[in-house]
């Protein structure tokens, strides 16, 4: 049988211990699923689809089905798809109405494989908000009431982080109406944090190669809590969330994809600078510390005080990162890294005969959003 | 009194021999404007804000007012604008209603360089759709009905772009009555390209140094005619549309702009590929030749059948960039290429004494969407 590999996570952030098995058992069983299609020599656009659509479709995540809600309670999810062959990328972004939004944008992708469109004109590798839905419609997939979306986990979520909100808005106000709030003051309340019972995870995602050797990195994301309606996350920006690059001569294979802050990983283009220094390095894992180090976390952590430029000043910095690496002996290594309390992966090949999890935390005494943890095997 | 540079473009394309005059007018008045602002020490981000938002004024450019009309017949905007100090960007995408989509965008950014959102949420750098035109309104700003954004000429335009598109449609629906179609079959007419007699413009823009020395640059297009609603183009994506870096130790201070076909400058993002390659090669112009024949052309034209690998297989890659670049010595230089039939660049600083204006066109003979043509000076 031909080699392949899929490797999956249900987002990068804080999974508590009760549902750690929940997650688990999720990332296994996405694992299972789509090592079948595989083993059918079903192509990596197709399984990554499938992988993340199974992960969307478990109200676990954040991701399509228990989706973090927005400032008005509504759900708007992110979705993106990059394949290595062609370098095609198709995203959607702010979109409500569809259950699966790695559907739509693996639609963009593959109408971009095809032929162009009419009196000369691109297909769209980006499509958002109402168009979006609009797009998802015309295009033969399948619309739902965005309620559909809302679990009554996110909807309780949702209830206590607007609850917080609007005690906290009303002491600000009640402060101005009694003192003249300079505006650079930065109260204590400002500072408080969302945190949920249950844990907080960010994008989820997936990396595919098939037995034709083809990558595809895919990821899903509800965005975070109390976002801006309209607010567009890193699951839809190109590079920030998802790679991928064929073996080409001279050049390693490479998948990544990204889940955390996500203004952080679009400004860092995350998947793509990781990717690149995976690439430029001919090594997986020194690939992705450096690209870690030297791109998002900065140095601190190794006495260096080296800043990432783009993040300077930012306390806390938090993102995961799963990688597929090939070699030039055309072994595969499966690698993740994060800054976040933890995170959990599955994985699976021809090789492991069985899909293997891990729940990575950080080690004792690590500083969520100040330290870094990284590991991987070969598969 | 202190040195500033303004350079703008209005859009890389084809420019009509007839409005020649009129696209350097503006080009110039907006030089003119700027440089006032400029000269009393009004910071690059507020500076290169009304650049753009003068030239979106116009109703000769495809931004703001004018803008190219979507296959519905409405207007929407995507705008950019990063600054090189902090190295923030803000965006808008698919925004209807708001007559400065650029104003948006800056705004987005400015906020981001303030202090956090309450509950620890970040601000959000990128709003598209119907969310976004609602944060502008809520953010203070003034929103204006669509139709307003609709010229008599754009409209004309619009439908007899349409026009063509509903005959190719009836054509190809009769040959399938007639004939089963093959899916692969690429009909003559399919090929043909949407022209309009007085020119084709894509994304206008504009890069500042301040007399700070700070550099910011922003971006601003109606996007390509008879496009899907939502369609998200590189004004709006994060290292396609525009690009800022402050000179520091070791690195050149640069800015970039870009204008053109909108998917290959995104898969290229080509912006901030240009911008490093300048800062790379620490010379503007070997910079830039550099970028566009390795990133986003190929290297056909000097017969090495070089091909950049996002656009393998691409036969016409139409693009222009305008850059600005600080050499060690404090000298700026400000260059621009393009592989479009023409780029209309205006530049001013005070060595200048006057705006200096260029309408940049392909040489003769050369092929629009396979040639290139670069220019620049010091200024």
């Amino acid at each position: 049988m031909s080699h392949y590999v899929i490797a999956v996570h249900c987002g990068a952030g804080y999974h508590s211990t009760q549902k750690e098995d929940a997650y688990k058992t999720l990332c296994k069983t996405a694992c299972i699923k789509v090592s079948r299609m595989l083993e059918k020599n079903i192509d990596a656009v197709e399984s990554v689809t499938e992988a993340v659509r199974y992960l969307e479709n478990s109200e676990l995540t954040n991701a399509g089905v228990g989706s973090n809600l927005n400032i008005r309670g509504s759900v708007e999810c992110d979705a993106a798809i990059m394949e290595g062959k062609q370098l095609m990328f198709g995203a959607v972004g702010a979109i409500s109405g569809v259950q699966n939004p790695v559907t739509v944008s693996a639609k963009l992708l593959t109408r971009q494989l095809g032929k162009k469109l009419s009196l000369g004109r691109l297909h769209p590798s980006v499509i958002v908000g109402e168009g979006a839905n609009k797009w998802a419609r015309e295009n033969g997939l399948y619309t739902v009431d965005t309620g559909c979306l809302v679990t009554d986990y996110s909807r309780k979520t949702f209830n206590s982080h607007k609850t917080k909100l609007d005690i906290l808005n009303e002491k600000i106000n009640s402060k101005k109406r009694k003192f003249t709030v300079q505006s650079q003051e930065k109260s204590e309340e400002s500072c408080a944090v969302l945190e949920t019972e249950e844990g907080i995870q960010d994008t989820v995602g997936a990396i595919v190669m098939d037995t034709a050797g083809n990558i595809a990195s895919a990821v899903s994301s509800g965005g975070i809590s109390l976002k801006q309606p309209g607010r567009l996350g890193p699951a839809a920006t190109y590079g920030a969330g998802c790679w991928a690059y064929n073996q080409r001569p001279g050049k390693p294979g490479v998948g990544t994809v990204t889940s955390g802050s996500g203004e952080h990983i679009m400004k860092t283009l995350l998947a793509r600078e990781s990717a690149l220094s995976i690439q430029r390095e001919n090594n997986v894992s020194l690939g992705l510390s450096n690209s870690f180090k030297e791109s998002f976390l900065g140095c601190e952590q190794i006495k260096q005080q080296l800043q990432s430029e783009f993040l300077e000043g930012e306390k806390e910095k938090l993102a995961g990162v799963l990688a597929l690496g090939q070699n030039e002996d055309k072994t595969v290594e499966v690698l993740w890294g994060h800054t976040t309390n933890s995170m959990c992966i599955g994985y699976m090949s021809p090789t492991l005969k069985r899909p293997k999890v891990v729940m990575s935390r950080l080690p004792e005494g690590g500083i969520p959003g100040q330290s870094f943890t990284m590991s991987g095997v070969s598969v």
